[in-house]
């Protein structure tokens, strides 16, 4: 919700053209087989203006007649699917049974739904997040949903991602762009699993000079989201200085919110270049400056203008 | 349609715990890969009163809210699926996913529907019917909705059906039966394909005596979908004689429509006994008749009013 927010930022401050939206995957599941891709969709649904903003996912003013129905059938139905969304995943579904990539479905869906921007996976192979809690293992969404995130979270790994490699277009993106953000997401669970794909991974170090990261933590919590208490319990700080050390080896800034600015220090001791800024995006303009001071710090900020 | 209508006039004269109902589910297929099986949702609908009369299938007052967006972001979407429609869909396939057999999975989604006979398919086995035309071998689905049943039909196969078992209890039910009665159903397409299973097949011979088919072919015509061209095209006659000759090795009557009493001879020559009645179930009275005709016919009225 963040990284889509910051997105949306940006799209008024450079030309969509101008902008590649490499996305999470490891969120993704298969409920009753169909292929939902939370984190893509919740980008495309706040970029084309159909997002239930309140929430901060979902389309706005969407029915839930297909879901209500199958709890009446006995079906837990315990992740939320919109009558409007479930035609988005329906979509998704028959292009990928009909042999697309990931990356193919998302370019149809999302040049048919009106973004401008590129949308991609991060990966087109299987990759998922698994969450070790006292429950056991559990799958993103079991953590995430039905659970309500209430459970410690022990560790985390991202099946798959040893062997996942980077779609071409994502390599080809992050080999030619100006600057790259890491927008202000989860570290671990929503930039994380991007990162941990060997090929991106690689493909930042190589480029960390041209690398700017957000703070998602400001005065010591997350603006949204289990960050928290997620960092705290595999032993990162709550702070920007926590996010700072998290993303060391690929981010050679981190843009951290006013309130925070007596950690600046401590940000750069990390090894990453502090930059105070506004980041609480309050509303649309709030967004949009916040974009302005990321290209700043990137030095980009000229060339975004043009 | 014409098989769930009479049902819904024979659960008036007889009490839903003395019937089981037999589906086919040549029909049954997967958009998206969602488990939908319409013979079987569409005497769902019509036993509890959520049937949409007027096309005789669906969800009466049902929106299309998802499928409206899934065609908007390009999909092809040429099965219609309404919202509430798709919750049972939903619902059937997270059973199937889990592990339930098809006859579970209908029971369980019957029961909560409130369905209070027993409705089964006629296997838990994959058996799908293959319809060849000009345009080559068709899934029926594609051959049914996708192109509107206008190619010829060459020829019919029920993939599957060789090596299908019936479900427990269907051959439970068919050995119990005080009557037994194929609906006014096409008999190639509706009916074939539960007689194509060995199991069923072999049941009814032995149980012959019991067995009372209704034709849904009255006055050279089917009341209703392509009967009569598929009869015609596969070289059957398009009446009751028709009827009878295929039917005539599993039924020992047919219920004829009194527009077709000078057939009855005929339909007698092939070798089954003919029962004259109004068969056109032009309202819920009608219905009734029907079913009261049709137990009369098998000696089971008495049976049936106690």
């Amino acid at each position: 919700v963040g990284g889509a927010r910051f997105l949306h930022g940006l799209l008024r401050v450079v030309p969509a053209s101008d902008v590649t939206i490499v996305g999470n995957v490891g969120d993704d599941f298969e409920p009753y087989g169909l292929h939902v891709s939370p984190d893509l969709d919740t980008i495309l649904y706040t970029l084309t203006g159909a997002i239930d903003d309140e929430r901060g996912w979902g389309v706005r003013g969407d029915s839930d007649r297909a879901l209500a129905r199958a709890r009446e059938l006995g079906d837990e139905a315990w992740f939320w699917l919109g009558d409007v969304d479930l035609g988005l995943h329906l979509a998704r579904t028959a292009l990928l049974r009909a042999g697309a990539t990931l990356t193919e479905a998302t370019r149809t869906l999302a040049t048919a739904a009106g973004l401008e921007a590129e949308l991609l996976p991060a990966t087109d192979d299987r990759l998922r997040t698994v969450v070790a809690t006292d429950a056991g293992e559990l799958d993103f969404q079991t953590y995430y949903v039905r659970r309500q995130h209430r459970d410690e979270v022990r560790s985390l790994r991202f099946a798959g991602a040893e062997t996942a490699r980077p779609a071409t277009a994502v390599l080809e993106a992050l080999a030619a762009a100006d600057v790259v953000v890491l927008a202000p997401s989860n570290p671990l669970i929503s930039i994380g699993p991007i990162l941990a794909v060997p090929g991106i991974r690689h493909a930042l170090v190589q480029r960390r000079e041209r690398v700017v990261a957000v703070s998602p933590i400001v005065a010591g919590a997350a603006l949204r989201g289990p960050a928290g208490g997620m960092l705290r319990s595999l032993g990162h700080a709550v702070s920007p200085v926590g996010v700072a050390r998290l993303l060391a080896d690929v981010a050679s800034a981190l843009v951290v919110d006013v309130a925070d600015v007596d950690l600046a220090r401590e940000v750069e001791d990390a090894g990453v270049r502090a930059i105070i800024a506004p980041t609480v995006m309050t509303d649309h303009a709030a967004r949009r400056r916040l974009a302005e001071a990321v290209l700043d710090a990137a030095g980009a900020g000229a060339a975004a203008c043009r």
